[in-house]
């Protein structure tokens, strides 16, 4: 079996290392391997494979194209171009599969071959195989996760040694764990791409990341971990999508989570990928979410399949779009901040319209309540009520997921 | 694709629901059901295809017999029979497996078909396939898992309900949770058979799981549970397996796990199984063990894999049998409870002997202590000598695991 690797990067670099550990029970070739300059590599054990030109690439003979040098562009123009040329191709590629995964999908169908993407979604962890495989048989009726793994050590930090968002945002980009720009990261983009393509698969229709509810981790402070550690829990980034009545909700956002859970157990860099099926129940997958190795991992697993043949038919991303409600629309619990002096004025509103809450905390600076309904419109509302009426311009609502 | 099945119990009635569930998507077509006493099912809806004659199974031409019954014989012969017929063989019958893979596996491959067995571990949960697949690249290191689902119930009904042993058993069997004869569960033989099959696999060495230590939850008292929660921990059944400088060391025993771990929050009939992977790391699967729904998933998961001709190259089970090391030669803790009234000439031997140590409780009653070690044989050592003394005639050891 031969192959091409586009990016030589930490993954790439993983899979080569891969590939050369079990060189002796699997005979795959590295034909060529793309990067952007060919010079930096002059003293790589693999400079005579390593070229910046992808027409050296093509003009070799290949059987699988793994695509690893991640954004939309050139990497949706090469994949495209190897599968019309009958070659399979592996990606680690999310946001690309977010964004094009239907049209690339459909190109596979018609050229008979494979695409796929476990390294997409949670790095090390198999989840696509198992969902689309193992559990087949199954009706999934929704799905919770911890999806990106920049962000989770963040919070992990911010829970564990009490600073605050900005300074591990800092300590996290200098260890190369967060981005320059964060921004895919920390706003919920990355995380609501997975979700996304888990989704999809899941409900074999078409979920576009961009139709879920998004709220990113920036606005978490001191006093909200406070808090949170005061009933219990930890503050986590979930992605959360439902299947009801041939509906699908989902969002991404920051929620209180109980130190009861197997999600409040999932720190620093792992993740964690729960599905709820008629027949299996709930069923977990907790692991590395990103680096070398573990992603390298779930990469050669792809080749692997490819190797042995063994297909796949995924064709849940060329289904129709799907709409895609951003609100929770049975019993949740919010805590909500509430910046104000008129307690009373507040506490009264939520008597009125809650089904039933505690008040968390109550002193100069703010009041704090863990309400209860039967749906988020309800807090929304009390929350619009409150403003509008003058009693808080500035809340703050953090949904608990049980 | 047509299939036989053999035995129609929960898991049986399981994967029955979920063909017929999805019989829009996958035509399978089930061709006869061989139950014990076929007067049973009179009023079934399946009756037609139900008998209890084994040769009107055979007599009928199938693609896939999918064996339920259980139990060595006559399951073992059936199964044979099938493979030698060039029939494919689904099973979730692990006492099989851990006595006989071996035997089964070198048929299967002389016959060219497949023999899958998903089921036999962690009920619904997949973890064979993203064992053999999923982690191919992966050299793993050791495992540890939670496999037994009465056991994990029992343990955390003594722990949450503050129940005796014997009383939560007694409620157990009345549930239907444990067998009338409890025996294979609560000695640990499930749970080390289950983990015979893993270790097999993820090592490609043939392990025999009458080679691990054993130890079973029989003997776990009310203090047990006290110590483990004064010590921020539960007690848990756990399996766990190393391959060290090619040896394989093993035990079914109970331990401290401690509340901030995974394995903590997996309770009641879950199950979890964790390999440690050199490329991937750590990564988990958790979920219903048992159960009918849960289980028939993972039949039905085998069943599609073999109609979709997704093949897997297991011969691990014809692999040589290795030696399994029964002791635990790293570093570790145990928690030791003395019943006797000499506790200052015992802790002087502590204090002589182990590296570390922390006194738990010191009363009346008993010497409790918590020691740190680098060999598990120093504590036996220790242990033996304190009985040679006679300062105790009867001590306790709880290992800690991390």
């Amino acid at each position: 079996m031969k192959i091409a690797i586009l990016g030589y990067g930490t993954v790439g670099k993983g899979l080569v290392d891969l590939i050369d550990n079990n060189k002796e029970k699997r005979n795959i070739k590295i034909q060529s391997i793309l990067v952007r300059d060919k010079n930096k590599y002059k003293e790589s054990k693999y400079a005579h494979l390593i070229t910046d030109n992808i027409e050296d690439v093509f003009n070799k003979e290949f059987d699988i194209l793994v695509e690893l040098i991640g954004g939309l562009h050139p990497a949706y123009e090469y994949i495209k171009r190897a599968l019309e040329d009958k070659i399979n191709v592996v990606t680690a590629n999310k946001d690309m599969l977010a964004e094009y995964g239907d049209k690339l999908v459909t190109i596979a169908k018609e050229n008979h071959v494979s695409l796929r993407f476990e390294a997409s979604v949670g790095g090390g962890i198999p989840v696509i195989k198992p969902l689309t495989e193992s559990l087949e048989g199954n009706i999934i009726h929704n799905m919770y996760a911890i999806l990106n793994g920049t962000t989770n050590f963040i919070l992990s930090k911010m829970y564990d040694e009490g600073l605050s968002y900005e300074e591990v945002l800092k300590e996290a980009q200098q260890l190369g764990f967060a981005e320059a720009n964060p921004e895919a990261d920390v706003e919920g983009y990355d995380a609501a791409r997975k979700l996304s393509i888990l989704s999809t698969l899941a409900y074999d229709r078409r979920v576009y990341w961009k139709d879920f509810y998004l709220e990113g981790i920036s606005k978490i402070d001191m006093k909200d971990i406070h808090y949170a550690k005061k009933m219990g829990c930890k503050i986590k980034l979930v992605g959360q999508s439902k299947l009801d009545d041939k509906k699908v909700s989902g969002f991404v956002r920051p929620v209180l989570v109980d130190n009861n859970s197997l999600l409040s157990r999932v720190d620093n860099e792992y993740n964690i990928v729960v599905f709820n099926g008629d027949s299996v129940g709930e069923v977990s997958f907790v692991g590395k979410g990103a680096g070398k190795e573990a992603t390298g991992s779930s990469v050669y697993s792809d080749v692997i399949d490819i190797f042995d043949n063994r297909l796949c038919n995924i064709d849940s991303f060329t289904k129709e779009k799907i709409k895609v409600e951003k609100i929770i629309r049975n019993n949740c619990q919010a805590l909500l901040r509430f910046k104000s002096p008129k307690t009373e004025e507040i506490l009264e509103f939520i008597n009125t319209y809650v089904d039933s809450y505690d008040i968390v905390d109550s002193n100069d600076d703010e009041l704090v309540i863990m309400v209860y309904v039967n749906s988020e419109y309800k807090i929304n509302n009390i929350l619009r009520l409150i403003k509008d009426e003058g009693y808080c311009k500035e809340s703050k609502k953090l949904l608990k997921i049980s």
